[in-house]
């Protein structure tokens, strides 16, 4: 499978490496070409990666992962072409956070969500929100964050269930498909007690896991 | 120890009943003095269990639980001599739920929380919240509900230190203190994904476990 990766921060990179040693081709995009920081990734990754645009990431990738700040993709959408992503599963792995004085707020919340914004903004493409619930270091190595749940939600079956796979695939065995992407909203306002946990915790290696009783 | 519970639905009976076992005498205040559902339950519960106005459950109890809706709540606060709660443990187990066209969302969100608003209406009480990501029956008995973490939060080392003997009584085992009042924001909004859920799972019987890895 071909993926495309947008943006080029540690969120990128880890998703990056981990598909390329998982056999994928990978291009990671950004506004240029010939970003450096992706030239770097590029040579350090090996021979089924490769760099281009933002552009040049979306149509090169059967599935396409969102690792921009959420501003900054909804900014980055609007220069796409509409046929870009039309389709393709996309997966929203980014929050809508905002920090001010040292606090953390949501930019969108309670009646909406990142993850609805990014598919108003691109209706033909199919949105699957997940993994934003942990560490990118627990993204692709879940034992790391002591195996959590993870949970997906969006509004096509079938972008699900391939994103479903590609999650088995990187060692996820608790997925909880939550519904349609509206339900976004109760994994980003995880955020909240997520930044809590990391600062009483002084790492990132954790995560939530729904359990259930009798 | 003496507990006084405002409010007569089924969470203020469910952890008045608790209580009454754990050999705790317990007040259930309402509005009126007489209240029926109230009456009821003294009856069901037996020699340690009585009933009062909310201004008398506040006055009898050394900790004081508030088993009401959010508004409601925040309503009676304004009602109560101002001497009533002071210094005593005030407990809050309660979240600014609102439904709209079948849609949850809450009250106070984000940037607030009703675990801060009901110190800010009750200054001199020790406000302790707990217990609001969980279901009444998982709340009495945790291995109901998988033996889930739960959080508390709120500004008195000493109120937070008795709220963690009381949990520990009840049988909670896995208990985080996340800090002080304002980290109510955290729990609450679990209530998103808490309701999203209880409609997958068609039962409470479930809660969130923070794990940890390597």
């Amino acid at each position: 499978m071909k993926i495309g990766i947008l943006g080029t921060g540690m969120v990128g990179e880890t998703l990056g490496t981990k598909f390329v040693q998982l056999g994928y081709q990978v291009k990671m995009g950004s506004r240029t070409a010939n970003n450096e920081s992706a030239a770097k990734w590029v040579k350090a990754a090996g021979a089924n990666a490769s760099q281009g645009t933002f552009a040049d990431a979306a149509t090169f990738g059967e599935a396409v992962f969102v690792c921009l700040k959420g501003a900054v993709f909804l900014e980055v959408a609007k220069t796409l072409s509409p046929g870009a992503l039309a389709g393709k599963v996309l997966i929203d792995v980014s929050n809508p956070l905002e920090f001010s004085n040292g606090t953390m707020s949501l930019s969108l919340c309670n009646t909406n969500s990142l993850g609805e914004e990014v598919q108003k903004a691109l209706p033909s493409a199919k949105v699957v929100k997940t993994l934003n619930t942990v560490n990118c270091g627990v993204m692709v190595d879940p034992a790391k964050g002591g195996n959590p749940t993870i949970f997906l939600c969006g509004n096509d079956p079938d972008a699900k269930k391939k994103v479903t796979d590609l999650l088995k695939s990187m060692g996820w065995r608790d997925i909880i498909d939550l519904g349609d992407i509206s339900k976004a909203r109760g994994t980003e306002v995880l955020m909240h007690i997520w930044m809590n946990l990391y600062g009483l915790f002084g790492n990132p290696h954790f995560g939530f896991k729904v359990v259930r009783g009798t």
